[in-house]
């Protein structure tokens, strides 16, 4: 590349952009780690994104219509960190970026939501910002048609790279995002034809303008170093009735040595190169160090939005104040007032009319009480909407002239639909849940990490929890997947046993800010086990006594969602016996986790034996079974050990033992 | 649809398709549960596939140089019993049929490929089947290059519906088979724009036809009702030099009132609507009975290819005799008898040496040792080439012009990669394994499950197993995975402490005939702790005393991986203070269960308080610090509950209080 050329043809630019690429070099110098190439390619792109189109105000990050904009090529985090100290946002003082991939730095290694205020979203896992976006670009659509043009009117923009492009889920957002004429969706491709492992056509060699055609999405191919092409092609993106991806030509590591090479991906930290670098820009400053002059182009930049951002407050405040508490209170994810008497009225209804359903059942009449009163859900399914139970009449369906529908009809896309809500929980204002069978866990289980990590509090409706599917068989029979989510940190994941429960995790799933939750729910009918009617929500302890030792206690009988009836029936037994059996249900083990020492003890006490009844693996049992306690009993797990198999139900819990009399024998034999 | 004029037209076709829809229809009845709609639109697809294009010998359905039919679209697994019975598969008896979705049944909800010979691969999580065929297609171009054409010239033909195609995992796997030009690849797409919850276009309108030529494929779009067009397109494809799709217009559910509908996708079992279709189709035969022209008709088809099997057998047979035993010892999954000495020998001069090395990096010394001597092997990286150190010098790039290339550039496609490498061990012949970071067995878990499920030694190769990863920070730093992959059924994961285990690590691998392998390298350099050479697979016992107690035994340090010489430090620190410290190598679980009882108590005795180190979550470790003793004494854990962070590694451990001197502090609290 001719540098001298570029920066004669657009010195003002030129000498923006490459503030950029000085501040990756010294960042990724100083960390001796990172990724130099992204950012130094991508500059003359994001400095002109910034400048004429980004619609922001680096003092008020968190204003609700601003645009976004998502590094889903994360690895390259100097980049955004390098803007966000340039427009002057407060939480990226120059300090930070001297301290990038250091120990509480908010500069980590990949841009993480909760570190800042202006990283929208959390990325590193390649193709999770480009799929998160279109949820971002799906909450914008929602709230525009629920609060008008006035109020909500932003763009959504991504940069995107090689990396993201091949992942599947890219895939499975592009095609969401051309069915629904997202067209406020904007993807800038950093086509560098580089990868880790060398020439992009070492692996790749998709026509990737015609994807995105076949997707359904508006194209533009243009040069990624000239600052009036990125121009043109923004401004045309923006009136696209389509989403639009912008095939961004750059050159990895622009101006290094490394230049156009899969060196030039990583951390490119020799000091002579780095000189040479930084000559060739004419970049004469210190490290970390920008003439005033650019500095302050660069905070003009971060002050574009400002009195925009101003007018808008003025719109938002000529709004009705019914409607302004409804945005605010979405926004801040509190739950309406009426939520915890809705839930508690039908718990009450619940517990005398005490219906034989499947969870999944139990879980579409909550939400039938729950929708109607809290307008900022949004529901789905990955093509199991019959199955998963997740629309309720009042919904509407989400579609490109029904903006304010809020059920969503994701496709046979798991993953894509997990990633979309997540970006919908982080664009904020609504609130999503979205089902899929259990055993689907596993396609959508990227994103459900990532929601955990990000503290957000998405929704995941597991159906058909178990080998009670039946004769779908082992390909659709979870077994590994309650402990592969409690694995998780910061996941709740509820097993709820009946329709009483069922409602308590869902209180707690819709009131959780940071939190996201697993809701593991049946396909077969389960009896209502909670018959007595109690306000409290008792799923939020985690586990509780359900029936309790008449006589002596030998046995604790410990179990979740579908096995508490078994429990129940096994006690019987027992009891019949003479053998006095306390049934805990434990509907979250990570909420009682959290109870104090002296509530756990005073569920699972000492001096009996115990028996976890769940059918799944019993991996996570242990703790509950064999822990906590100073004085050891026996203890048994009646679960699964292998995958399932294909048969009736029934069949298949009598084939693997999950059934009262065996659980009985099984708690006898450890007296 | 005209069904007389289908049948008017072509008599003696449309009486063996519409075998296979009576047999649905009546095997979904018997069930009372299945999906009929699929194979009845995909009977006359089917048909002419296995009439005029299948190569396969009913009677022989190992035959190694058969074609290999996969049915991505699984839940349409009557269409491929009905098949197999009608050819007359020994297997598959009408008992089968009768039996179908029931207990003990080879004709499972979805095809099983452990149940029946003909099942190539087991199918019904939508995507993989199409994902798997892009290995079985790469397994046939090494082997043809490797045995020549004379022995090796087999299609994979697959029916993808368009769950398959929404799927990402399918994104992965036609850009891989495009950018390879895996000619023998051709996929019959069953185009019936029906999906469970409505229309296809209620969530996708992607121009299917322009995608997959984006990908580099050949795409031919016919009538899939028509018997002539399905037949030219099949021999149009051919004779593609690129991958083919084939996009079948089809009615779901065919001549049933439920056609075009997605209620047809379900379990027709309407007696009388059943009773409508098989008149309309002129079907007079009883329930599960074929008119004997028909059947007899279907099974000359099944005979078709006895007389080139035995050409081939002779073919075969005039191969030098080296290369056929080679060629059966890698389809039987028989280890070269050299493997064990090299190993053996390997592992000598590693204690000897007693290298400092990432396990990554002992793990690439191990393969350096064992490409060569097993020709097998077929290596590759998701991008992460340089990182998994997956690649040695011997084993070429395989590549459109170098098909007899050991070594796969799979791209950013972790998914895709997991399943392909799946579709090559199904294939046979090939021993595959694949590299990416730990924490991207998220991406790869669908497939990850499968191969568990299919019992097929697939070798996962997950490095940068923990925190040690360092800078990159929490999105990539697994946690929870260790744990994930223990959860899954019939997988070994293993987690070896230095080189030698590593060595170990891999043997039990690449001899592994029905079980997959993950293995959880690190990224940091870990000392040799194994220093003393012990000919016996140490790692086999899945746990072992690696340093015992000097004096009374009073601690037990159980660790795996790079946790294992933190143990040896801090009995180090103990042992001055005079308390008795045995450090258990703990590099296999699920071998370590598998040992009997007195084997684990000599491993694991009472007496002594335990602490559990490892650099992940405690869930699964509980059963070895708190089970399987008599008496009960205290134990403890040091590792991670919540998610790492952005920094150096050495930080990171001290951060989370994994140190020797942690870890002694811990122990010494419990005494």
């Amino acid at each position: 590349m001719d540098l001298d050329a570029l920066a004669k043809a657009h010195p003002d630019h030129w000498s923006k952009a490459t503030a950029i690429r000085a501040l990756t070099l010294d960042a990724v110098a100083a960390a001796n780690s990172g990724h130099s190439g992204m950012p130094m390619g991508m500059a003359d792109v994001a400095t002109v994104l910034f400048e004429k189109h980004l619609k922001f105000d680096a003092a008020n990050p968190l204003w609700p219509d601003r645009d976004r904009f998502i590094l889903s090529a994360g690895h390259g985090s100097m980049l955004i960190y390098s803007l966000l100290h340039l427009v002057g946002d407060a939480q990226f003082p120059i300090e930070e970026l001297k301290n990038f991939r250091q120990m509480g730095a908010r500069t980590a290694g990949h841009p993480e939501n909760f570190l800042a205020d202006a990283i929208e979203t959390t990325t590193g896992p390649l193709g999770q910002g480009i799929a998160n976006s279109v949820g971002f670009a799906m909450a914008e659509e929602i709230q525009r048609a629920t609060y008008g043009k006035k109020v909500v009117d932003h763009h959504t923009y991504v940069i995107a790279g090689d990396g993201c492009l091949m992942e599947g889920v890219s895939q499975e957002a592009i095609t969401l995002a051309g069915r629904h004429k997202l067209s406020k969706l904007i993807v800038l491709w950093d086509n560098n034809d580089i990868t880790i492992d060398g020439p992009v056509t070492l692996s790749d060699r998709t026509d990737q303008v015609g994807r995105f055609v076949a997707a359904g999405w508006h194209v533009i191919e243009i040069d990624g170093h000239d600052p009036e092409e990125i121009d043109a092609a923004l401004t045309e993106a923006r009136k696209s009735d389509k989403p639009t991806m912008i095939a961004c030509k750059t050159h990895i590591a622009l101006g290094h040595a490394a230049q156009d090479t899969s060196k030039g991906h990583g951390a490119l930290t020799d000091a002579e190169q780095m000189a040479d670098a930084k000559a060739a820009y004419g970049w004469t400053a210190g490290p970390f160090e920008i003439p005033a002059e650019i500095k302050s182009a660069w905070e003009e930049i971060g002050k574009r939005g400002a009195e925009e951002r101003r007018a808008w407050e003025e719109r938002f405040d000529a709004m009705p104040r019914s409607k302004r508490e409804t945005f605010n209170r979405a926004l801040a994810l509190d739950a309406p007032k009426k939520l915890s008497a809705t839930i508690k009225a039908f718990k009450k209804q619940m517990s005398e009319a005490a219906p034989k359903l499947a969870t999944r059942a139990s879980s579409e009449k909550v939400l039938e009480v729950v929708n109607p009163i809290m307008a900022e859900t949004v529901g789905g399914s990955a093509d199991l909407t019959g199955s998963n139970n997740t629309k309720t009449a009042d919904l509407g369906v989400f579609d490109v002239d029904n903006r304010a529908g809020r059920y969503v009809y994701w496709g046979i896309r798991e993953h894509g639909m997990a990633a979309a809500m997540n970006g919908m929980a982080l664009h904020g204002g609504v609130r999503p849940y979205g089902g899929t069978f259990m055993c689907f866990t596993d396609y959508a289980r990227p994103s459900m990490r990532l929601a955990a990590l990000m503290k957000i509090p998405t929704v995941f409706v597991m159906t058909h929890d178990s080998i009670g599917l039946g004769e779908d068989g082992p390909t659709h029979q979870p077994v590994e997947h309650l402990a592969i989510s409690r694995a998780t940190p910061n996941t709740y994941v509820f097993r709820p046993a009946d329709t009483v429960e069922t409602a308590e995790a869902w209180e707690i799933a819709l009131t959780s800010k940071k939190t996201p939750s697993v809701l593991s729910l049946t396909r077969q009918g389960l009896p209502t086990v909670r018959k007595d009617h109690k306000n409290n929500n008792m799923v939020e302890k985690g586990a509780y006594v359900l029936a309790d030792a008449e006589g002596k206690r030998q046995v604790i009988l410990i179990a979740s969602g579908s096995e508490v009836s078994v429990a129940l029936e096994a006690r019987e037994l027992l009891q019949e016996e003479g053998i006095g059996v306390r049934v805990v249900s434990m509907p979250c083990m990570e909420l009682f986790a959290a109870q104090d020492e002296a509530y756990r003890k005073r569920i699972l006490p000492g001096g009996a034996v115990r028996v976890g009844i769940e059918a799944g693996v019993r991996l996570g049992w242990d703790r509950w079974l064999l822990g906590e306690r100073g004085k050891f009993g026996k203890a048994d797990f009646v679960g699964m050990d292998s995958f399932g198999a294909s048969a009736p139900a029934e069949e298949l819990f009598e084939k693997f033992g999950i059934t009262a009399r065996n659980v009985a024998d099984r708690a006898k034999a450890l007296l």
